[in-house]
């Protein structure tokens, strides 16, 4: 324990620091669906793998039909085991840019009025705070006992907000040299500030857009206006169809592999002590908008969704204009659970679409990712490890959850590299990740690098048993 | 009927030049709804009262809180009717700007492969063209009579396209030098390109924008997706409400005021030789999808309607982003007929909202214009006069039709100055008013200045009888 107590005493020397290099990071608006910032993107994969070079990794950065991958190894004692830390650098868009207090790629330590400091800036909670935990957990280990606990292979992706479409071919290619014992994943939340969590499962996503067409221009609303499809009229019906009066969805065949969650499962997730009237108050709602007799945590942790994540078409701009588009836009998701199918999901919403258009009227799909949703066993010894680390440094146990997001790598870990993660992340409820005004706890970045060195050295020390 | 003749002559040896002024006012971008283009408006109505002083008008650019009034008068001889001739000089937006051949605001005069000729850009049809065959008419009956044959005034105003809120406070406080005997108003449209038309009936309109508001932040779908209220969603299902199966609009009391067409006017229509298929196939449609039961012209001239002409919300940009948006929007309209009452149907929308409205959902609105329809006396003598006169010009006798569009200003004139107006344009169902690649018709413009100038002179002859 005498090399684990000086690496949590380096960390926390050492914290000043790693938040300007934290900012540093959080300066490049590396913004991965929007082409015009393709360079920034590249440039933050370039700070990453120059920082990995600079503590000790052979680090590189390498290219994908779209953002750069990074890949970065260190070697650790023999017979230790091999973790693979992923965490993604690219960041969701900004707008609305009017709702930030402050340009979201000029971050800041700022102090609040309790005392609690935070990190502003996108990205500050998705991912690149999160990720940077690991990083200076092991800038701390190589420089405290000149190497580290594990063989270390970091792996970071610049597309994870935009449908990671070079993730794959990418894990093809380097099946052998991104295979390890375990995948450690940080991207995920703390049950609360003080309980840690791992997220044992997670729902799958399923991106489509959707554009109906109509005439072949925009019309005048009083020359055609009662004569002509509308096709915001014709998207309007279909996403109103999506779901019946319970919340549920209708999209046939939408329930095949969805499974009732196990009794014993419902009871943890009832002691929790989750508090849905303060979730849901926290963004300024009251009543659970999904389907009907679930608990809130059922309908975000283990129940699939339909969403319409956006929508546009004709006149939008100030004022009014009378006119019938030509066509109508929207951007729609489905989170899984449990083994439904995402290309089943995605052929019942296109035929979904189709059989309600109307003479005239014609739809263009566009896909936008897809995952499986994945499952984790909850008797890993792995997961016991993890758990017991994590209990060490926090003033709660560590807690086992579900997870309402979509992180697709973790399903293809598994899938193509027959590889479990371990999905352990220190952010909050209330860090506004993909709004305005992104941050992340100073006490998130500090604690989480401490748990880092905690747990690759509980992992270290497990195997050398 | 000497001085008509030369006056047409006038007409015809100066064609070139009236194009190429109607050119100079296509070149200014008058565009009223959005408040960029202020300065081009005022612009635009200086250049016209400039033109009406030049040809010997008493023309003034007068301020309201909007964009300016042009009122211009000339007398006429003792005991000639007074004619107010009412145009606008403020244009449709031009989005989506790509879809354009050229440069909105950079007019051409082209020739086609039919030998045809067009004046092309944002205005040409709708109103600059139309108005300016009025000025024209009026500069060749000066310049070879040294007079007009009637008194005339000329009300030009710069928020048509907007919603003419500065037309009423405006007809009020100069109620008195804009009455006149009758009105002639050109932004209407010919039956086709050898037939002239003179609308008697217009749809009326009401325009409303509501903002469904749930979050009070944009949430993240994986966190927040099956427990939060989206209101992309809850906008989406009251606007699919709004129509039900057979195409009839679903607000109670919608269709109160609204009769059935008289026998002997469905007789008329049908006699026209309409070619609905003709009229759909023109841009890109082939069956009607509006109500039930109905012929075309009567769903577009006689029948109300609700349109969406614009819906926006959430993430709308390239690629994805899995938001749960805080707030959801759509620009509504509603074509009025007969006696439906603006007021009723506007309350009625806001109330079909605020029933829709599930928890933790609340709606703000927006009102974008109101004006009745409006019905003119079949047995008119002056509609007599009118008639006579464009049968004489064109190859086939003018014909009597209902306007699908609203022209608010018509209504204002019959309540506020108990004027009647006469609806006469010169414009082409394929003009694309308010859609990209906007043009008029050179034989629109050029028989279009003869036409006022045989209306003109018959109107003076026939009081002087």
């Amino acid at each position: 324990m005498a090399s684990l107590d000086s690496v949590l005493a380096c960390l926390d020397l050492n914290l000043d620091r790693s938040v300007d290099r934290l900012k540093d990071l959080l300066r490049i608006p590396s913004i991965s669906t929007d082409p015009a910032y393709a360079a920034d993107c590249r440039r933050a994969a370039e700070w990453l793998a120059g920082d990995l070079s600079a503590i000790g990794f052979a680090a590189e950065v390498r290219d994908t039909a779209g953002r750069p991958m990074v890949v970065a190894h260190h070697d650790g004692p023999e017979g230790a085991p091999h973790v693979l830390f992923y965490g993604h650098y690219d960041v969701q868009p900004v707008d609305p840019l009017e709702l930030w207090e402050a340009d979201p790629f000029a971050p800041e330590l700022k102090t609040m009025p309790d005392g609690s400091q935070r990190i502003t800036g996108r990205g500050s909670a998705d991912d690149k705070g999160q990720l940077m935990t690991f990083v200076e957990a092991c800038r701390a280990f190589i420089a405290e006992t000149g190497s580290l606990p594990c063989r270390v292979t970091i792996f970071l992706e610049g597309e994870e907000e935009s449908g990671s479409p070079s993730l794959l071919p990418f894990l093809d290619a380097n099946r052998e040299e991104l295979t390890a014992d375990v995948a450690l994943i940080c991207d995920t939340n703390m049950w609360d500030k003080d309980t840690p969590a791992i997220s044992t499962g997670l729902r799958g996503l399923v991106g489509e857009e959707v554009v109906i067409h109509a005439a072949n221009q925009d019309l005048h609303s009083g020359y055609f206006g009662g004569a002509a499809a509308n096709p915001i009229r014709v998207l309007s019906k279909v996403l109103a169809d999506l779901h019946d009066e319970t919340g549920r969805v209708t999209l046939p065949g939408f329930y095949d592999g969805v499974d009732e969650l196990p009794d014993e499962v419902k009871t943890i997730w009832n002691n929790l002590g989750f508090d849905a009237a303060a979730f849901l108050g926290s963004v300024g709602l009251s009543v659970p908008a999904g389907e009907q007799g679930r608990s809130v945590l059922e309908q975000v942790w283990a129940r699939p969704t339909a969403e319409i994540n956006g929508i546009e078409g004709g006149y939008t701009g100030k004022g009014f204009k009378t006119v019938i588009a030509s066509e109508a836009k929207a951007k729609v998701s489905f989170r899984l659970v449990f083994r439904q199918d995402p290309a089943k999901i995605r052929e019942a919403f296109r035929q979904f679409v189709r059989e309600r258009l109307p003479a005239d009227c014609t739809a263009e799909f566009h896909e936008h990712g897809g995952s499986p949703a994945i499952q984790l066993p909850f008797d890993s010894p792995l997961l016991d490890t993890a758990r017991q680390a994590l209990s060490d440094e926090w003033p709660k146990p560590a807690v086992m959850i579900g997870m309402g997001g979509s992180i697709p790598v973790v399903g293809e870990f598994k899938r193509r590299l027959g590889m479990d993660s371990l999905l352990i992340g220190f952010g909050l409820g209330d860090d506004r990740i993909h709004s305005p005004n992104e941050k992340y706890e100073l006490s998130s970045f500090r604690y989480g690098q401490r748990s880092w060195a905690r747990i690759l050295h509980a992992l270290g020390t497990r195997n050398a048993r």
